[in-house]
């Protein structure tokens, strides 16, 4: 049973982000599509539309991505609302070194934007350092959610996840 | 003598990302001037100026920044260009794992994009990575310059520093 098409799915699918057949994960698991939309979203036109999605779907008073992969996204939403935005570095780097977060997020509500979510690892590691940092933050948009935990995950954390395209409609086209 | 003011280091001024004073750096020299230009460029608004400065200021096919300090000013150039945009990931994090270069940068001409520039190891970094992934590099222009030998490093690799802003000027201000 075919859904109503999902605009941002069907740009994605154009701009060659998501592609159909049989694929082999990092983690060994098959997959009927492949995602790639790190690359898809160099393209300032696609950037901007999905910014624009982002920045219309909750409200928020700033807007942070989790370096490296959600920062063109955060970084883009922040200049189409005209509100502020945040980096949080990644786990790998920098710790210790400095600040994990780039930008004053204390005090206000922060909406975190990833491209890609599995299980959501990334995406918890941000709220918890945006909230260890003095930030409200109780959504998570992501542009593709595989379904992978993130959604439960976030949500034993009070976090709700909301995917601008999820996996099973990319399964059900 | 003081030189013809600066707009766009005027600017960083007024957003308090410049201050002057007696500042003991990271390196244990002494500055007479601190700048926190991240911070800073989390305002969309300051961000927007200074991508739209770049634009202008060099010919380029496409924009790239090194992981994460020049990722939000590559991104916010390439929207108001309306030019594709790479990012170069960090030296430390996921070497081995990933392409070191995210966007394809292969026979384009790329304009490497800085915050601040000292002594120029993060920029030429840069350079290197770009040009082993197949693109042109012979500009790199930074918002600040701090004059600590980036310039001359870049030159021998054939490329031109271009700063918005020369730490000579904040001194003669």
């Amino acid at each position: 049973m075919a859904s109503e098409p999902n605009p941002i799915a069907e740009r994605l699918i154009a701009a060659g982000a998501i592609e159909f057949g049989e694929f082999t994960l990092a983690s060994g698991q098959k997959s009927p599509y492949y995602i790639d939309i790190k690359t898809a979203m160099t393209d300032p036109a696609l950037l901007g539309e999905i910014a624009r999605a982002v920045a219309t779907r909750e409200p928020f008073e700033m807007v942070a991505g989790v370096a490296v992969g959600g920062v063109p996204l955060a970084v883009a939403t922040a200049l189409v609302s005209g509100r502020r935005f945040a980096i949080v570095r990644s786990q790998v780097k920098d710790h210790g070194k400095a600040n994990p977060v780039i930008g004053d997020v204390r005090g206000r509500q922060v909406l975190l934007v990833e491209d890609v979510t599995t299980s959501g690892g990334s995406a918890l590691y941000g709220v918890d350092e945006l909230r260890r940092a003095g930030a409200r933050v109780d959504c998570v948009v992501t542009v593709v959610d595989r379904e992978g935990g993130a959604e439960e995950r976030l949500a034993s954390r009070g976090v709700r996840l909301v995917p601008l395209v999820r996996a099973q409609e990319l399964l059900n086209r």
